[in-house]
């Protein structure tokens, strides 16, 4: 299996996206095609004593930067190294795509250039995160801040099939993100997407009340971009409160410190579990390969944990199972529309 | 001062309502006026030692309940005891409203009993959120699933007159939540109302992402009542979540307890901290009076400190402080006008 890694996207570019990649050879077994500055990429290996073995090089120069327009990947930048990585996907030289660059570049480029999977309306970003009981993935955490019902509807399977596929949930239970739980709660395209979710081909539940997201009870939030995007990036930067407040208790007194040491073990089994690192990163749902956005203060940890990830969408056929369910829809709408 | 408190609403009617009106009555020197059945209530506080000195009843035996359509408090349920709260306020019976029913029951009859304030588009609901680094107030957390640009101007106005009158915040931060810092960002509703609060007589500082929210480093979050009821439900989940794994970290094992007693005091001021009975409720903002929505699931001590919010409100004038700043966009309006 190859995949592709995009060796200039994130903060840390491209000393820890080339460890990840290594690692990533060594321990799974997979080829990777590097994209950006051939020159550069090898003279950060060279330095660090990596090896490059199982690491191909497509060079470009061109780096798309967070700031830039994310439409300028398909003008003035579509020689950039995430340009270069999604098109070599398209064109099958690679099984699956990981970037830690621009997501909104990512959003763009891999729509028009890689291409959606037909029948989707619209890709949508897709992180998991961590719960009380396990992981839950939602989605869309902000690639369309506007929304139609029966967007919501696909990102609802395309969701149901990552979590079975890629988490091995069985019959993963999806929920609508909303204010209330009756199904009248809400503005016009949750009600209407509250409809449409019963006769979909997943398992929903009803609507989801933010208050219990962390309860992990349900394994896939389904949420327009906008409202997604708020939740995903309070659900972060309440975990990143709560583990400054911790560090805080336990380290700013002698006492703390004694605390800590008698608590360690749980204190780090907390930290890893909320540790966006060792999930790997948010998927680009929708696209006709797997396209995965790395966190973009990736470290080399991150970046393997983005390639598995990349690694067992491919394994787990995901676009296989959600080009099937599509077509389930699609031939039971014709046989409802015959029996009219 | 006289407030009027709603003694059926909420889980622990009406036993918890009347200890903290007796509470209130003897530490603040306020007046209760307690709605709801007057029987009852003298039972209850005969059986536990309760004096009702300096606390009056409007009876009435009607209830509604938290199930109900929150438009029967102006129909069917019209001499329930919320509705006979808001109609004594409205009277000019009283100087503030307390009741831990409905929100939605309490919304309506809020705007269409003690009427709305002359030149408030709509009532909106406005919570105290814990941060960092003191209070924030969120406007509006759920009382309009659907907004106008100009509705989050008002919230906005709004939210900064009780944070400087009441929590004595000079020149509040106010931020518009959004998905991104730039003034680009987000939806039609978003880039409206951000320029429009450039031009507001408040201390806008542009857009917030969801993840700085537990920072403290704004004093008032204005958001649509959809993004705002996902934002503060997330906000209190993640806080119990968070509150709950810090127990099983403490009190799971002898370590565990050992390790609790070394830090009691900073574990004791954090749930201090998040524990919502402390703060009162939240304020139903935009009414001619002021209306404090409590906690459904209030005890005393909660109902206590939502009327002694009640009490700061009057006291610190925020409806004449709304009242003159709405007057002073008005004239400056005209001032804009007559210049054309």
């Amino acid at each position: 299996m190859k995949i592709i890694v995009d060796a200039f996207g994130g903060d840390n570019a491209p000393l820890e996206v080339i460890k990840g990649a290594a690692m990533a050879v060594e321990q799974l077994g997979v080829e990777i095609i590097l994209t950006g500055n051939e020159n550069k990429i090898k003279a950060a290996a060279a330095e660090n004593n990596i090896s490059l073995n199982g690491i191909s090089i497509i060079h470009t120069e061109s780096v798309i930067d967070i700031h830039e327009e994310p439409t300028s990947i398909i003008k003035e930048r579509s020689d950039c190294s995430m340009a270069l990585g999604l098109k070599a996907l398209a064109d099958g030289k690679g099984d699956a795509f990981v970037s830690a660059g621009s997501t909104g570049a990512l959003v763009v480029g891999a729509t028009f250039i890689a291409k959606r999977l037909k029948g989707i309306k619209r890709a949508a970003l897709a992180p998991i995160l961590p719960t009380d009981k396990g992981y839950m993935m939602l989605v869309d955490a902000g690639a369309n801040v506007d929304c139609r019902p029966e967007m919501l509807v696909q990102f609802a399977i395309m969701g149901s099939c990552y979590m079975e596929r890629v988490l091995k949930v069985n019959s993963p239970k999806v929920e609508l993100l909303n204010v209330g739980a009756e199904d009248t709660k809400g503005r016009d395209i949750e009600i209407q997407a509250y409809k449409m979710l019963q006769n979909a081909p997943v398992n929903f539940a009803g609507n989801l009340e933010a208050r219990d997201m962390p309860n992990g009870d349900c394994q896939v939030v389904v949420s327009d971009g906008f409202t997604g995007n708020v939740a995903l990036k309070l659900y972060e930067g309440m975990g990143s409160y709560f583990s400054h407040t911790l560090k805080d208790m336990l380290m700013s007194s002698f006492s703390g410190k004694l605390a800590a040491l008698l608590i360690m073990k749980k204190v780090k089994a907390f930290k890893k579990k909320m540790d966006y690192s060792e999930i790997g990163g948010a998927v680009l749902m929708g696209i006709s390969r797997p396209v995965i956005k790395a966190h973009g203060s990736s470290d080399a940890n991150a970046f393997y944990n983005a390639i598995r990830q990349a690694k067992n969408c491919v394994d787990g056929d995901v676009i296989g199972e959600i080009t099937r369910s599509l077509d389930m829809i699609k031939s039971e709408s014709k046989t409802g529309s015959e029996v009219k």
